[in-house]
């Protein structure tokens, strides 16, 4: 297109996951086609989450508040604490209403392919979460991987010396499958299932 | 997800073509954890862009300017005017720089069955830039839809009365197809191809 600010919107467009260039042009066109009730609307949202963004200091969680609103609702069961991998993990959990309690967000997984240790997750600080008291549970809800699974054996471990019973989502996960892809009926029936580590 | 600011950006997203609801929160996830490369330029963009917006008013384009870049351009040929339905089509024609002249955007299709007269379109307005002289040749370059086609004999019917050549793009396009759906190859053959209106 000839406009360099079309083109701008355009590229930032296709670079998010789902869309490519085509279906980027395609969304400029249905922005620009209708600025008062898809533009603005869409860039007052962007604004505001690009203002007041911030990671949680408790759980790792993305939002607009630190502490975030899972951390800060008294409905929450706080003595049930779900261990994820990533936010998106959290988001995928959190979405269809499935784990009352509170959640704690790792960063990742161990890996030795890409070298991640277990310092360079939020390891420490679930520790002592849960060594400041008041959790009586913590739901391992690592992906099906196999780095999942390492990184889930190795938390057990670490968690063993404190008195909270460990468990983690039931295997009828798919073998490979991550949980931000899976439907919600897959998730809450391993839920339901989670059953005490080994 | 708790946070409004955050689920309201999720909806903005999720009502853009090609992105539904799960593709929309995995662009939201995106976009924050990515603030300074993602979320930064995407609402640079997109303020840019809803600052300027402008319908080009010579040929009905939407552009950051007005006149537009292409009526402007003083590289194109004026004398070359390709009539499309839409902006989608314009854009759908200028991106693989196959017209290297001017076009006029009607902004839709004559349609008995939506009730679209040709005074709902900018007929008038084309028929104004073909009586101001300079202007050798007519593309239109209709859907090859029945009512894009119903279009394309009107304005055949309406220009006969001016010296000017009218041509339609060929027709290799598929039945039912639309413009701006088809591979950069097939447009350049029908282009190619184009004839004089029987
Ligand atoms: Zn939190
Ligand atoms: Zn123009």
């Amino acid at each position: 297109m000839a406009s360099p600010e079309i083109d701008a919107l355009t590229q930032a467009l296709s670079r998010l996951p789902g869309l490519g260039p085509r279906s980027a042009r395609r969304a400029v066109l249905h922005l620009i086609k209708r600025r008062e009730t898809a533009l603005a609307p869409l860039l007052r949202a962007l604004a505001a989450v690009e203002e007041r963004l911030a990671t949680c200091g408790i759980c790792g969680n993305v939002d607009t508040t630190d502490p975030c609103a899972i951390c800060t609702d008294p409905r929450r069961d706080a003595r049930s604490l779900c261990v994820v991998e990533e936010v998106a993990d959290l988001w995928a959990l959190d979405r269809a209403r499935l784990f009352p309690g509170r959640f704690h967000v790792l960063g990742g997984r161990l890996s030795a392919l890409e070298g991640v240790r277990p310092e360079d997750l939020a390891i420490d600080a679930l520790l002592r979460r849960i060594e400041a008291g008041g959790v009586d549970e913590v739901v391992l809800a690592m992906n099906a991987t196999l780095e999942g699974q390492t990184t889930a054996h190795y938390l057990a471990e670490r968690i063993e010396r404190f008195p909270v019973r460990v468990t983690q989502l039931a295997h009828g996960l798919p073998v490979g499958g991550e949980l931000d892809y899976l439907d919600e009926g897959t998730l809450a029936q391993a839920l339901r299932a989670r059953r005490p580590v080994a």
